[in-house]
């Protein structure tokens, strides 16, 4: 960290005028005849004097608001008078020798304060002279937290804000240094800046030197590393794109660069907004982008090639979401500026985005020229082979500018969902009125703001898009251009302030903490945050897409992915996000009806790419760059998906105890798809058994199987839950019972046919060895030796062909396994141990599913293989963060997000949710020294708190309601 | 035609002061002793006094520069000093009493000139207070030929544009009038005005009443009916655009409205800026547009449903490919506007596009706003079964907006075509510095104009947009900024006569006129026009494709269209269109080898959908709305392509003799298809014969067949024409001859056998009628009887579904007819009129292939069946123009544009080329009272001047070279 100013806030930092300014406030409301409020001192601490006169009149303010200039006058006239007894004495602790050595090692050294007296308190205090800028009430400029008094200041020294500290004690403040882009120091107590994020907390300053202040802001930033991510070149660009996507459940946007890259795939994708396309059936429109600005610096443009960046550096806090970047750039003409960004899509108010763009040249009086554009359609990629001729899913229906504000009302071209944006612009560091503003409309409207800048002197705009769609309301525009007067009226303190307070709600429901392990806690806490950008909060119309809403990998569907893998987390940490995901699969009920009964079947066939309808969305077959169509079979044979629906509902009603859910709609889904598998499964009267023909498995290497252990025991288990929902529905809703039945045809015998198919269901196991066969002849399948093979680059299908690993005992991913780890209250020990002997040597660990990892990771806890296990943790926890499969570009790895977080808890932490409720059973990797989470267990929460000593079952704390 | 307002220019038509101004500046070219020209009086007419100096002082004029003013001034006063002696006597002839009478009849009546003492001139007459209004020199106006005197006259006198008439004696002046968007009569000789468009002529204004005038301009206005095209609702709007596209063989662009409509394909394709696509491999990347013009007025913006269109029209101007249209539009507040624009693709200036756009408030003082986008991407139509979800091939590389001009540089995704477009304006009516305009980079650039009007008052705005590829230049940016700079110099009206000029002579070579039918002749006009606006005069590496540039159909790939309907068209008026035609096929003869090698074949195997490199772009399936793929075989199958273009070569060859090209290319072509010919032949020992199986001939309803008459016999004919073309060359080019057998491999022994192929290919043919099999195995094939099918509204494909034509004897076009037509010279009229009586009545006339009607109608014209013949032609010339087929949305029929020329002049007019030279065997239709063309033959012209009483061998009249 490199400081070459340091700036003080006045008040509360150099002297303490609180007692002063609080006399004088009580002054004036004694003679106004009005009560002060008790607290009053601590409440006028570091604001404007304008909102203080409003405190102090409290409900009298209608009355004295045509004089309040007068009053404050008034405030400050007697402030003055008291001020006068001021001397050297007052100085607060530490103060004086600070700024000496300050000076000593050639940092220089500023005030910026809101008081209209700065001056003239420093002047008593004796200390003026030492300061080379002061920037006070006079300046004009707007009061904290906007940023612009210490942007003011860092001009007056001629220090760019990244290398200038402020030294502040109020949290508006901390607020207004990191809005200005700078490093801050908090004096005081700890507690009283939990809402901020200043860089450190000292109680004073008494003792602080140059060097005592740089050593203590490194450890500071050292502490909070495990919630920072800095994707690097050891990532390709577009997986970069994916790592540093921000997003609030509404969308998500990649984290491109604010201006154009050659490659770049930029997208905001807002959840439930499908299009028709060919071939992929529908896929996420890519909506209008809100985070691209273009700069020129005299002309030149700031790009790829163009000068050239001398330092460059990319923060994702997971703490909150928000982006930063930083940047140097040497101008082709030789002009360096430093540029800073920062962006987040708000968890407080879901539909809106806000992104600054600060540009300080540092070396001489340049033309800045910013082009703040709305591009209405940046396209999805194209259809293979050809990705890069983007598709273009938008019709544009308006175009407005206005003043500083531009709109956008968009229609995608066959579903017709309508989608407004709305862009708004403040600027700060400059007075506005010495920026040119420019506003254009048309079918990519956008702003361009121009000014001369002086070195050291900053731009500053922050820029607000609001967006809205008619999936939420039935006048997109209006409500976009609402929500953008709203965003303008908060501000931006005001609104990274409630999105920061969300985030820690957030947080506190479901963070896991890992001590003893930076890299673990890193990833892990990486994780859940995709999860948690993922999430639909606001609507249970969507799910969460394979990819999430962090790129184009799958088109935006989901896939089993969601029910299976990432819905425990929800339903144990944000129930409310876990009953959402499951009524989108009670609203596409009637599509998997549909896709049974164009199929034959009875109940309900979900769909195994499910998208808006739940209809079946799985490509037939996609286009080889030879031009012929290559075959996917996955749409027509993944049966499983429906008993993977059924035990997401199990879950949840499991986990949350949810009756009026369950009543309402689990209960149907788990008999629509017990109908279907009754109605799928065929009676062998030789061999006396039902079975299922013509399936895939979870593990794709083998495309058209009989008897799939996994779908024929996860089919049982389907009709066997659904049997006891309906005695559950018959007891507590029998009128509800009675409905479901007359729909689905649920007579005594039909359900008397169900309970015969479950008990003769075949599973082909070997009951000596416990060895349960994959599917029927895939022990007579070819035996491969994949320690002959490693180490290897590409997956065992590359390798060996479709038709190869077909005839071969490899797996893409676990599915015996699979089925021990779904059912494992119904696998005894011994079971689970000879098949993972079995099975996991002979699976494609690297290249296969990134599925797979989670999964044997929590079974290895249970074998007490925790080396194994942490093996397998990493190669899932890391999948993103490292690229380990090279695909991160396509999107994150939603599944095995969820996977990770249940290697830790169901595997390291080993919980199990029993009747008597939940218990861990905790077998840490050795290096860990601490692992800490909660859970929500119906309608309670639970803290486990495992240390490495601990073993057998261990009871959770009690945690708040 | 409803006139409000008469214009009167000055000099030359209400009096006659060519003689003063004459002698002013003859007096000062004396006293400065230069020589006057001797044509000095005609040379100074009309124009501005500065331009007329110029002429005056000739050499003289960098001495004498510096003085210019001045001494245009001491000619003003000698002037004025003669023009002291006018009088009422010295009014021309009828002004007096066509002023009267006019405003008798409310017509407003007023004087534009550039004249700085036509007031003093008009009171001299005595006419001054006769006036309404007066705009002279002293208006600060451009001179003519800008529209701007006019449109200031029309602005003082109320009424808008479209209501006035200018009556002027010079042809700046008529051009002037046209430019202002009013009607026009000239005062003189017509000679004088050929290069103009006056809407009448006359020799003088004696004896002209208003009356006398109204009838006069519309028997004027029906005079050239058959050269403009009014596609009116009968038409789909996008089959409108289609038929109002206007282009320049460099580019086209479809006639979309300047506002974006719901449903547009807005397109401009520039040939030969390929980029590969999935499914179909490669297609014609659509450019920005040029054409798009945004309006507001009062903040309201004109488009469809604003508001009312109270009367609307648009004109294509055969003659030089000018679109004009007029609207009167109602704002939702209820201000009416007048809008009128035109605009034109350069012929003269290829690169180089042009349009106007001119708003005039008629009903109240309203603020217009303009907005002038280049859009950067507008996409080309999505895949099957989405077209409306497009596709984006561009990339901006750079957007740039200086003043009032914008710039793009974009490159095409994957085939790396650079294409700069820059774009200007220059600004008419109003003055300049009551325009705001506003420029904005960024991916969409664009300008926009604004400024408060009052009623009559026009604000026209002439667009300039210059387009450069890296397919023609190595820096397209600076290119398309070098041409802009260039037009803006030129100017409007320079632009259009120019490009007008050009046109001229490209009907001077082309026009066929048809006297006693106005729907044929404006038809076979229209169908010439859209051979003019694809022919490739400025390229030999694109071709045409079968939707030429104006759709997306077929994605702009090439086929045997080009080759066998349209060339000779082009090998007979412009051959070098020809030749370049040709020298694409033999730029893409390695793609031709590619293809054969690939497929185990010898020699070229032309691709049946070509692009740009010649390798095979049929797409081999495309999706169906159900998610199958429909497998397409055309490109695997129709081998018939190679012996097409060999029929090119041989055509071109016969028509030009041009020796040069048979021996550097032709010569190749010919032996590389025969190569191929000779290698897919099979010989059966057993029949003693060579066989091709598995073909798909010319007809497409028999997808897999043997045998195949059409393919055998131009196999054949092909082989024979190649070793006629060696044998050629062995004479007269030894060393060429010698090489291409080295190359090839053409030894005595394979040159054996390619005779022995030729004389032994089997051609299925009844020698007792003369009738052909159409394959093997046709005759026994289901007979249908079409009759009983009738009247049908879909194809015989449609109705009998893909297997049923296979099985039928049904034809989706001539195949073996289409063996007659092509080598009519080997079967006589018995074996002509036997396969007629058969083939005829079986095939899909009306819902088949366009390329079957002009043929038929050939045919049917050498059997002296004049009626058939007609009806026939009929179906191929208003294909487009009534959109028959109803696919006139995806383009021009191409093919059938040349098959109609082919129809008349073969056909109807019955031209065979002898070796004594071409002679005409006339079979009119009974109502057509002449028949008029010209062809090139060998460099020589010969002009057909046909009527009714001809018959027998009719030889030309020799044309200019």
């Amino acid at each position: 960290m490199d400081i070459r100013a340091v700036i003080f806030d006045l008040d509360g930092v150099i002297v303490d005028t609180a007692q002063h300014h609080f006399l004088a406030w009580r002054r004036l409301a004694e003679e106004l005849g009005i009560a002060c409020p008790p607290d009053l001192k601590d409440r006028v601490r570091g604001i404007s004097r304008m909102e203080a006169l409003r405190i102090v009149l409290g409900d009298a303010w209608p009355t004295y608001q045509p004089q309040a200039r007068e009053l404050a006058d008034r405030k400050d006239a007697y402030y003055r008078e008291l001020i006068e007894g001021l001397g050297p004495q007052d100085l607060l602790p530490g103060v004086a020798e600070l700024v000496a050595d300050l000076k000593g090692n050639r940092v220089k050294v500023g005030v910026a304060t809101g008081s209209r007296n700065g001056k003239t308190v420093l002047a008593r205090l004796g200390i003026l002279a030492e300061f080379d800028a002061i920037v006070d009430g006079h300046s004009g400029a707007e009061s904290k937290p906007a940023p612009d008094l210490f942007l003011y200041a860092a001009r007056a020294l001629g220090i760019p804000p990244s290398q200038c500290l402020v030294i502040e004690d109020a949290p508006a403040g901390v607020l207004a240094a990191e809005l200005a882009g700078m490093h801050s120091l908090a004096i005081g107590e700890e507690k009283l800046f939990s809402g901020v994020r200043p860089d450190l907390v000292l109680p004073g300053l008494a003792g602080l030197t140059r060097q005592g202040l740089l050593r203590a802001l490194a450890e500071a930033t050292e502490g909070i590393s495990t919630w920072l991510v800095e994707a690097g070149d050891e990532l390709s660009p577009q997986a970069r794109e994916t790592v540093l996507a921000v997003g609030n459940g509404y969308l998500s946007t990649r984290g491109t660069y604010e201006e154009k890259h050659p490659g770049e795939l930029r997208a905001t994708l807002i959840n439930g907004v499908y299009d028709p396309v060919p071939i992929y059936f529908t896929e996420l429109a890519n909506c209008p982008d809100w985070t691209r600005v273009e700069l020129e610096v005299e002309g030149e443009r700031f790009s790829p090639g163009s000068g050239r960046v001398l330092t460059e550096g990319r923060t994702l806090d997971l703490r909150d979401g928000v982006l930063r970047r930083r940047v140097r750039w040497r101008t082709p003409r030789g002009q360096q500026v430093e540029i800073q960004t920062m962006r987040f899509a708000s968890l407080a108010e879901p539909h809106l985005c806000l992104q600054s763009y600060a540009v300080t040249p540092l070396t001489e009086e340049v033309q800045v020229r910013l082009e703040v554009p709305l591009e209405a359609a940046p396209g999805n990629p194209g259809l293979p082979p050809l990705p890069e001729v983007p598709l273009n899913h938008w019709e544009v229906l308006a175009s407005d500018a206005e003043g500083r504000q531009v709109h956008l009302l968009l229609r995608t071209r066959r579903s017709g969902i309508e989608l407004a944006a709305s862009l708004g612009v403040r600027i700060h560091g400059v007075p506005e009125e010495r920026v040119e503003v420019q506003a254009w409309s048309g079918p990519c409207p956008g702003l361009s703001l121009t000014v001369r800048l002086s070195p050291g002197e900053t731009l500053q705009v922050a820029k607000f898009v609001a967006y809205a769609t008619s999936l939420e309301t039935s006048a997109p525009l209006p409500c976009s251009r609402a929500q953008l007067a709203g965003a303008g009226e908060k501000g931006v303190a005001e609104l990274l302030s409630e999105h920061r307070a969300a985030w820690g709600r957030l947080w506190a429901r479901c963070d896991v903490e890992i001590a003893g392990d930076e890299l673990a806690q890193r990833a892990v806490r990486f994780n859940l945050y995709q999860l948690l950008i993922a999430a639909p909060y606001h609507t249970d119309r969507a799910s969460i897409p394979a990819k999430a809403l962090t790129g184009f990998g799958y088109r935006g569907h989901v896939f089993w992915d969601t029910d299976v893998f990432m819905l425990p987390f929800f339903a144990l940490t944000l129930p409310e996000v876990a009953r959402n995901l499951l009524l989108y699969r009670h609203h596409t009920l009637p599509g998997a009806r549909e896709n049974a009964r164009e199929r034959g079947y009875a109940g309900a066939r979900y769909a195994w790419e499910s998208a808006d309808d739940g209809r079946e969305v799985t490509p037939r077959w996609v286009p080889a760059a030879s031009g012929e169509p290559i075959p996917i079979l996955c749409g027509e044979l993944e049966q499983h998906i429906s008993a993977d629906v059924a035990y997401a509902v199990w879950s949840y009603w499991q986990a949350s105890g949810d009756a009026g859910f369950m009543c309402d709609q689990g209960a149907e889904i788990l008999l629509a798809t017990a109908a279907f598998w009754a109605s799928i499964a065929r009676y062998d009267p030789a061999k006396e058994r039902y079975e299922i023909r013509g399936v895939m498995g979870p593990d794709e290497y083998h495309e058209r199987v009989d008897n799939n252990a996994f779908t024929n025991a996860m089919a049982r288990w389907n009709i066997e839950v659904a049997l006891d929902a309906l005695d559950w529905l018959r007891h507590s809703h029998p009128e509800k019972a009675e409905g479901l039945e007359r729909e689905l045809g649920l007579t005594g015998e039909e359900l008397a046919r169900w309970r015969e198919v479950a008990r003769r269901m075949y599973v082909p196991q070997d009951p000596a060895s416990g060895l349960i066969e994959q599917f029927e002849g895939f022990f007579q399948l070819e035996e491969v030796n994949l320690a002959e093979l490693a180490p290897r680059t590409r997956s065992l299908q590359a390798l060996l062909g479709r038709e190869g690993v077909q005839q071969a005992q490899v797996l893409k991913q676990p599915d015996v396994l699979m089925l021990l780890y779904l059912l494992r209250d119904r696998y005894d020990e011994r079971t689970v141990r000879a098949n993972w002997d079995y099975y996991e040597p002979r699976t494609d660990h690297e290249f296969g599913s990134s599925l797979g990892p989670p999964i044997h990771a929590a079974l290895a806890c249970e074998l007490g293989e925790i080396e194994v296990a942490y093996r397998h943790f990493l190669r899932a926890a890391l999948v993103d963060l490292e690229d380990l499969r090279g695909n991160t570009a396509e999107g994150v790895h939603a599944a095995s997000a969820g996977g990770v977080w249940q290697a830790v808890v169901f595997g390291f932490a080993g919980l199990r949710l029993t009747p008597t409720g939940p218990v861990a059973r905790p077998r840490l990797p050795g290096h860990w020294k601490r692992l800490r989470f909660s859970i929500r267990y119906r309608g309670r929460r639970y803290v486990f708190d495992l240390t490495p000593g601990m073993a057998g079952p261990v009871s959770p704390l009690p945690g708040e309601r």
